[in-house]
């Protein structure tokens, strides 16, 4: 970004168009150079700058270049509403970056792979645009998740197309876009949640016909409200038109008190009220948990609550990694399997976890 | 404000109207209730509240409230752009307010009235447009300021009346309008303020004729490119089309670190591309500083900047502390003589400032 996106991102959640209308964009997309860079870059006099990957290969170039400062402690403030320590993604990518962000006309040599076995799911744009198109779908409703699928999650897509149906749409095509850049350390990695989502449609819990899996490779900010904005915009600009958002999008625990860091309603209610999202269908997320008098992820029923249990993403982690197993219908048996693995993977040994455990008491 | 203006303000510096189009708004204009406050609401079941001044006189009626959570950490750091402990007006009116904000429709029953003498400059948007098209402006110009006003505010106000002038306006009337509310303590108090512009007036630095005093009665938050915006937004509202904006307006020191907490430039960039403020001509605040070859106030020129005396607000009111006296065409007499008795007023016997400054040594 330039400057002028840099703080109109910071302040408006709003980039204003070339034609005067503003475009929604809540989350700064910057690149940060320390001093030698940008020193460096100034030395030499460049108007344009190539960008590297890991292995020192080009993948793209900047061109008609501008440096500025990288104010981090407005840029934390503004898009996060807290100074607090211990944000994930500001530990991750912005209190030790450099103190510059450089910004300019970005031309992508090709796109981009990352080599891991799942860039057949990194689709641009414009090729979910082409593959809504080839399925002919009439509607389009995007499901941002960064955890495993349970039934829970599949009642809920299944449910919003069923709606879509009633609401006179032939084709409702769901996109399930799990986000595949940065996650805190215990969310479950992207490889693994990929083969659990594969599980999911293989064992037919979603329909392959009318759902496209394909990566979000946007890193996850945990920036509530306004981090939902981003999440529903680059879906409306993949060619959904119905998105489908839930109680604290986006949200965390306070890192340093014991709370939420955003309300739970703010997340739905600054999205309905975002510039340049006015297109945007908000499909409110009905809660589902697991009814224990019909075994399986339903609807909470409010008049029987006595009946349903809540499995948060924390209890279904620690069944997975201590091998018990959830409820019979909470999540399809291979996908389950997947998690099983995984964690059995991780575990330490015997010893080791009583070593650890000792140590921390 | 109803929550929903409140997380319009926070996020998007701009609350959409009835018709969809977008409305500048910066900074929360809210009201907090404590605990105990907002018990008594609710056990009342009412569904209006009479807003009260100090002798408990009914000045509003706030009609089918609503009353929501103070998030005070997430209103800081959206709207200041840090958590730094020490910005004034979060210490003087929000750390210490009550958890909850109460919003509704206002009916203020009659004009509000500080009976300090000043009232006859509390004009309202309203009766600030009689005014101007009483005088048949037919450009008003708008300068914000909360410290007197010197030589070098005038030269830059009646230069922006010669550039209105060449640009074919005929009668460009100056609303001086002095920031009356809350400032930080080392600031000139408004009265004295008032003083001093009324000297500036009566000595003819400023011509009557075309320039309109009244008072802003807003409370001055320092919180740079987020209420620049509200400072000319207001002015708008009162009928103003130009707005003179200067570097790092409404900013401040850093309250915990050695530089600046806004940069110098995003003031004026900031306010040029917000929201809702797409009619305003943003008039740039040329540097004006004193000229010790021509004795006077001058515009900086860089191509002798050993000729210029820069004399900052702060060394201002040093000089007038001490009785010390500017350099000549600084300010008008009458006006720098204002300031003189006022800090002469405040000067404690000196033996105790002795005192003071042997105890702080």
């Amino acid at each position: 970004m330039r400057e002028t996106e840099f703080l109109q991102a910071l302040h408006f959640n709003a980039v204003r168009g070339a034609d005067g209308s503003l475009v929604n964009m809540s989350v700064p997309i910057v690149l940060a150079l320390d001093d030698a860079q940008r020193r460096a870059i100034q030395a030499s006099a460049a108007t344009s700058v190539a960008l590297v990957d890991a292995h020192d290969r080009p993948v793209a170039v900047l061109r008609d270049i501008e440096i500025y400062k990288h104010n981090k402690e407005e840029r934390i403030a503004r898009t996060w509403g807290t100074a607090a320590r211990g944000l994930p993604y500001v530990e991750e990518a912005i209190t030790n970056a450099g103190d510059w962000l450089i910004g300019g006309d970005l031309e992508v040599i090709e796109p981009i792979k990352y080599n891991d076995g799942l860039d057949q799911y990194r689709l641009s744009p414009a090729q979910l645009r082409e593959e809504f198109a080839r399925r002919n779908a009439d509607a389009v409703f995007a499901f941002q998740l960064r955890n495993p699928v349970h039934n829970g999650h599949a009642l809920l897509m299944t449910d919003t197309r069923r709606r879509l149906l009633e609401m006179g749409y032939k084709n409702p095509v769901l996109l399930l876009h799990p986000l595949g850049g940065f996650t805190k350390a215990d969310d479950v990695p992207l490889s693994v949640r990929m083969k659990q989502h594969e599980k999911v449609l293989e064992e037919g819990v979603l329909n392959p016909e009318s759902t496209v899996v394909a990566i979000f490779p946007s890193p996850m900010h945990y920036a509530g409200p306004t981090e939902v904005q981003w999440h529903a915009k680059a879906r409306i600009n993949a060619g959904a038109n119905f998105y489908i958002v839930g109680r604290d999008p986006a949200g965390m625990g306070h890192p340093t008190e014991k709370r939420d860091l955003y309300d739970a309603d703010h997340g739905k209610k600054v999205l309905s009220m975002a510039p340049g999202l006015e297109r945007l269908n908000i499909l409110p997320f009905k809660v589902a948990a697991y009814d224990t008098k019909h075994n399986k992820m339903n609807f909470f029923d409010p008049s029987r609550k006595e009946d349903f249990l809540f499995i948060s993403g924390t209890k279904m982690r620690s069944l997975a990694k201590n091998r018990e197993s959830p409820p019979d219908g909470f999540m399809c048996p291979g996908g389950w399997k997947v998690l099983v693995e995984y964690y059995d993977s991780l575990a330490p040994p015997e010893g080791s976890s009583k070593l650890r455990e000792a140590v921390a008491a």
